[in-house]
C-alpha cells in the first residue's frame, strides 16, 4: 500500500462535499483587520468563528509587550523548558498564573494541546484508569493514547452515569482520574461540575478540568467554571490554554498539589519541545493583566452571547442548550452544512463548520463564537446574515419558527 | 496510590544529584543579551547549549518582521490551521518552504514535536510497520506511540542492520516507513543516508528524515543531510523545525508527494492545536530568507564547530565521533556530570547536561552546541573554561591527554 493511500477515501469524501466555492477544510484568512474582522477571498467578513473571547489579540498593551520582548529576548529560545528554554519571563508567567488561580504550582507548555498531552499523558500511564466525559476534546483522547491508561467514557454531562461506572470499580474508584471540561467546544454547554464534585467527594478519585474555553469567560475573576460554581478546592488540576481568551499560543496547568512540579522531570511533551517564544509569553502576561483588570470585558462577552443566542433562536434556528460564547446552529446533512457555511461567508459572516463525527447526532452544525470585541452592531449583522439565509436553507428553521 | 506518587522516585534521584548549586533540571536564564550571551544567577555566561545554529534569534530583519506582524495580524490566531488559523502568511510560508526544499508540498505545524506527531503519528497506524534508528528523538517515539504502528528499532547508524531486519520482513518490507535523522541531537553524528537510501532502493519502503538539527547546517543551500549527500529524491518526507536554525518556534514537513496535503484532513496534532502565532511565522519567513541569502553563516558555523572540536580534543576530552555543531563531551557518573555542568557555569559557559538513559553507555555527558553568532574569541573562552576544569575533574581527561 502506498504511503498516503489510507487518506484517499477521506479526501474523496471531502472533495465531493466541496464541488465549488470556498473550501471549509482549508480556509485562508487572507487579511485580518481586527479581532472581529477579516477578508476571505473577495468577502470582507465579521469573524464569528474564532476563540478570541476577550478580543485581546489586538490589545495595544499585549502587542507592545510582545514587540519589546522581541527586541530584548529575541524571536525564540531555541531550547526546551528543561534546557535553555526557561527564561525569567517564562517563570514569571508561571508565578502569575499560580497567583491568579490561587494555586501553588503552575506549568507552562508550548501549546494547549501539548499541555493536555504533557499532563494527562504523563499522569495516566498503563495500569491507571481515566474516566472521561464522552465529549472531551481530541487532545484529551490523544493524551490518553500517549499515556496508555485504561479509559472509561461516561455519558456527556451525566454525573449519575459517572457515579454508576465508579461504583462498579469498587476500591479502584479511589485512584481514578476524572476529566471534564469547563465549556465544551462543540455545544457550548458547561459540565455539571457540582454534581461531579459530589461524586468525587463520595467515591474518591482525582478531578482534572480543562478550562480552555472557560478561563476569562466564567467565574467572578475569570478563573473558569470551577470558580463560577465555587468548587475550586475540589479540582486537583486545571488545564488551560493561551490561544483563546489570552489571545496568543501556549498552554498551562495549575494545581494546589505542590508535587505537580515533579511532572517537569517526566513529561515528554514538556521536555522534548521548544519552549514558547518569549514574545508569546510577554503578550500572555500582558493579556492576563488586562483580563484581571477589566472584568467588564467578560460582561460584554456575555451580553454579546445572549444577544446572538436570542437573535438566532428568534429566527427559528436550532441552537445549543444554553446561551454561551459558543453557539452551535444545528443543520442537516454535511452537504447542507458546507453550502450554509459558504453562503454565510458570501453574506459577510465567518463561522466554523463542524461535520460528523465531530458534531453530534450525525448532523452538520456551524459553530458561532462571540467575542467581547464584537460591537452590538456586529452581532446584529451576524443575526441579519442568518436571517438572509433562512429562505435559502428553509430546512434549517423548518418547524421551529414561532 | 496518590496522583503524583509515581514521580517520587525520579524526584528523589534528581534531588540527590543536586544537593547544592545551580539546578540543571530547572535552569533559569535570567537575562538574555544576544544569541550567545546571557545571565544565569550571578554568572554571565557564553551560551554554548542552545540550538541557535545560525544565531538568527536576534536578527534585525526577523525581529522587525515579527514586530510588524504583531501590529497588523495581532498576537495570535486563536484558531487551528483547519479553522480560522490559516492566515495568508501561514500559507505563504508553506509555499516558501516548498520552494526552498524544491518539493511539491509543505505543511506547517505549531511546534517541531507536533510536526513529528502530526506526520508520523498519522501516517503510521495500527498494522503499519516503522523501522527507526535506535537513537531517534523522543518526539519520533511518541509519534509512533500516538499512531500505534509496530516498531522495529535498528542499530544506530547501521544500514546493514536495517537491511537484515528488512530482509526478514519479506514482502512487507516494501511498505515500511524508515525514519532517521540528519544530525543526531546527542552525539552530533550524521545518518549514513547514502547507505540507507541504497537499502531502500533495493528493498522498498518509504524514507522519512528528521532534519531538525541539519537544516541550515548541512547542504550547499542548507537543506540538510539529504542535500549534502545528493539523495533528496529518495527521501519521501523531510521533517524539520523552526526552533533551531530558524530561531523561532514551529515545525514543518515537506514532500514531493502531492498527496501529503491529505494529512491536513486526518492529522489530529494539526487539526486540534492552535496555529502558530503570525509573528512567529513572520520571523521564520524573514529568517528563511536570511538563511538563503547568507550561506556564509553556515561557513562560520562550521568554522566555529571545527575550532571548538579541535580545542576540546586537544585538551584531552572524549568527544563525539565527528566535528559538528553539536559536540558531546563524555563524562562519568551522573554526579560528576552535574558537578561539571555547575562548575562550567561558574567559569562562564552554559552547556546542556545529559544524563542516562538519554546519554549512551550509562555515562553523563555535556552537550556543547555552536552558533554562527559565536565569535572566535567566544569559542576560545569556551575552550579556556574547559581547560580550567581539567584539574577539578581529572577523570574527564584521564588517559586521553596527548
Amino acid at each position: 500500500m502506498a504511503l498516503f493511500d489510507k487518506f484517499e477515501k477521506l479526501a474523496q469524501d471531502r472533495a465531493a462535499l466541496v464541488q465549488s466555492g470556498l473550501n471549509p477544510f482549508g480556509t485562508r484568512i487572507d487579511e485580518i483587520f481586527s479581532p472581529t474582522e477579516g477578508r476571505i477571498g473577495d468577502f470582507k467578513v465579521v469573524l464569528a468563528g474564532t476563540n478570541n473571547y476577550l478580543g485581546l489579540t489586538f490589545d495595544p498593551e499585549s502587542i507592545k509587550a510582545a514587540q519589546l520582548s522581541l527586541k530584548h529576548e529575541g524571536t525564540g529560545t531555541t531550547g526546551s523548558r528543561m534546557a535553555n528554554g526557561s527564561y525569567g519571563s517564562h517563570m514569571a508567567l508561571e508565578a502569575e498564573l499560580a497567583d491568579f488561580f490561587q494555586r501553588r504550582s503552575a506549568m507552562v507548555f508550548s501549546t494547549g494541546y501539548l499541555a493536555n498531552l504533557g499532563v494527562i499523558g504523563t499522569l495516566a500511564g498503563p495500569g491507571d484508569l481515566v474516566l472521561l466525559d464522552a465529549d472531551c476534546h481530541a487532545s484529551i483522547y490523544d493524551a490518553c493514547k500517549l499515556g496508555g491508561p485504561e479509559i472509561i467514557r461516561f455519558r456527556h454531562n451525566d454525573a449519575a452515569d459517572l457515579e454508576r461506572r465508579m461504583l462498579r470499580l469498587g476500591e479502584r474508584a479511589r485512584d481514578v482520574i476524572i476529566i471534564v471540561e469547563g465549556i465544551y467546544s462543540m455545544l457550548g454547554d458547561q459540565a455539571p461540575l457540582k454534581e461531579i464534585v459530589d461524586v468525587k467527594r463520595r467515591l474518591g478519585g482525582y478531578l482534572l478540568v480543562d478550562e480552555a474555553h472557560s478561563v476569562g469567560v466564567l467565574g467572578a475573576h475569570g478563573r473558569g467554571l470551577a470558580e463560577e460554581l465555587g468548587v475550586e478546592a475540589d479540582v486537583d488540576i486545571v488545564l488551560g490554554t493561551f490561544s483563546k481568551s489570552l489571545g496568543a499560543i501556549g498552554g498551562f496547568a495549575v494545581s494546589h498539589h505542590p508535587e505537580m512540579d515533579l511532572l517537569r522531570y517526566a513529561s515528554r511533551p514538556y521536555i522534548f519541545t521548544a519552549s514558547p517564544s518569549p514574545s508569546s509569553i510577554a503578550s500572555v502576561r500582558a493579556s492576563l493583566k488586562t483580563m484581571r483588570a477589566r472584568p467588564e470585558l467578560r460582561e460584554h462577552l456575555w451580553s454579546n452571547a445572549r444577544q446572538l443566542y436570542k437573535g438566532l433562536a428568534d429566527l427559528g434556528y436550532r441552537l445549543g442548550p444554553q446561551a454561551s460564547p459558543v453557539i452551535p446552529v444545528m443543520l442537516g446533512s454535511p452537504q447542507e452544512g458546507v453550502a450554509f457555511w459558504q453562503t454565510l461567508i458570501e453574506h459577510g459572516v465567518y463561522v466554523n463548520l463542524v461535520l460528523p463525527p465531530a458534531s453530534p447526532g450525525g448532523q452538520a452544525l456551524v459553530r458561532c463564537s462571540v467575542s467581547a470585541a464584537h460591537t452590538p452592531e456586529q452581532i446584529d449583522r451576524i443575526i441579519r446574515a442568518f436571517d438572509e439565509l433562512r429562505p435559502i436553507f428553509p430546512a434549517a428553521v423548518a418547524g421551529n419558527q414561532g
